[in-house]
């Protein structure tokens, strides 16, 4: 590609930080075009809005190299949006997403609306990479991940991948002195475990808050992301779309196969 | 399991007649506990409320047989804030989800909140499958699901599944005598190619709906689900949590591992 078509998106939303850095890691290589969600849609996953409508804005000024929107639904609604609507059914070429303010790697990649922001562009044949760097707070500071970022960025465009592929790419929260490389990683097994923080509304009804800690199920294996990122190097895991689970097709058509009810 | 505990819900809310059907599939196998979203959460995919508070209330009737909830949240909410509040970190034996109106097959499986609440408990521990009927229409027929669904968890309760995989079971809408058999397939490949149904307001201001078609890439593949579906057989696909593209990895990793940035 000549001078690629990239859009860039986020689920931290519009205004956050690590969308600016993304913009930054972006700017040399192509002609860029924004579609971020209006409010943070953390935790959104593969989730589309078909039951209200969406709007979309333009946001001007945003960056005077990029074409910049908002819309009021999902990750992914975003790209969808972009694709149908502005540009006419055409798809880009390339596909980022992020930087997200934390990690995307493990089973948290299943709940990621950044990584599935990035997952629907490829579908659609767009070479897709989604960014994140191990700081959830919004005032984390992106600086280390604009060289490396790029530096993954220029390489990507140059390897053919196979559609349907995205590469979730994640960055440790360490000063780039101590940033040891780059290794390319399959996904830990991992699960969070959730708390519930239940309180008392002033009405005297009660709610619960969302929280919870990641458990690594398999600390010891050296070929994970979460190795990767804790022994302070950048991971890179190639993510699907097809979630068959082929190795269990053979013994389960010998218990379910019939050619009756 | 003597008389399991399974927990059930689904993505089309908790007035839904398909929520019914997969009650009445349930029945026999043990002790129900029924949490489903309060509103419609269709094409919520592995979405989960962080950001927001999540409230839960007893619904009381519903059915002689079952405890049963309505929250706030999406499907993967419902399932986690059942083990974590109802089940004080317990996990069910099983967990269904569905029936959906329509079917969870190929990439809609991507999109789909029936499939994640079941993936969900099955990345728990549980037992976990997924149920769709061929029919979008919310006063669907499902008196044909009952006896393929019983069929179905009867010999899935005799067959141990490894962690983090669930049954995905698609239902074709014809007559009984119609239904050819059950066969365990793999997702086909293919998309939904969008048009987003662009509107004015009263108010002079734009706005777009999500309309769109799926688009079967492989028509010709006799080993997929929409090929077992369109001839008429109930589909059974294992989906499994582990999204990692393992055969890209040694060239990726030739392209990007290195030991310096």
């Amino acid at each position: 590609m000549s001078s690629p078509l990239i859009l860039l998106t986020n689920d931290d939303g519009i205004r956050a930080k690590g969308l600016r850095a993304l913009v930054e890691i972006a700017r040399p290589f192509g002609k860029l075009v924004l579609v971020a969600p209006e409010e943070v849609q953390s935790g959104q996953s593969h989730a589309i809005t078909s039951h209200l409508p969406l709007r979309i804005r333009k946001i001007d000024p945003y960056d005077k190299d990029v074409e910049a929107y908002a819309c009021t639904g999902t990750p992914v609604d975003c790209v969808k949006l972009c694709m149908s609507h502005l540009l006419h059914g055409g798809v880009p070429d390339v596909v980022l997403s992020g930087i997200n303010h934390g990690s995307n790697s493990s089973s948290s990649i299943l709940y990621s609306g950044t990584v599935a922001a990035a997952q629907e562009g490829a579908l659609y044949g767009a070479q897709a990479l989604a960014f994140s760097l191990l700081n959830l707070s919004a005032d984390a500071d992106f600086s280390n991940c604009i060289g490396v970022g790029q530096q993954i960025l220029e390489k990507a465009l140059r390897t053919p991948m196979r559609k349907d592929t995205l590469l979730t790419v994640n960055i440790p929260d360490v000063p780039g002195s101590q940033l040891k490389g780059i290794k390319v990683m399959r996904q830990a097994q991992g699960m969070w475990v959730e708390r519930y923080d239940r309180r008392i509304d002033p009405h005297n009804n009660d709610y619960f808050w969302l929280t919870g800690d990641y458990v690594n199920k398999e600390p010891d294996a050296t070929d994970t992301d979460e190795w990767a990122l804790a022994n302070n190097y950048v991971s890179i895991t190639p993510i699907q779309a097809d979630m068959t689970s082929y190795n269990d097709i053979p013994v389960l058509q010998q218990v379910f196969n019939s050619e009756k009810l």
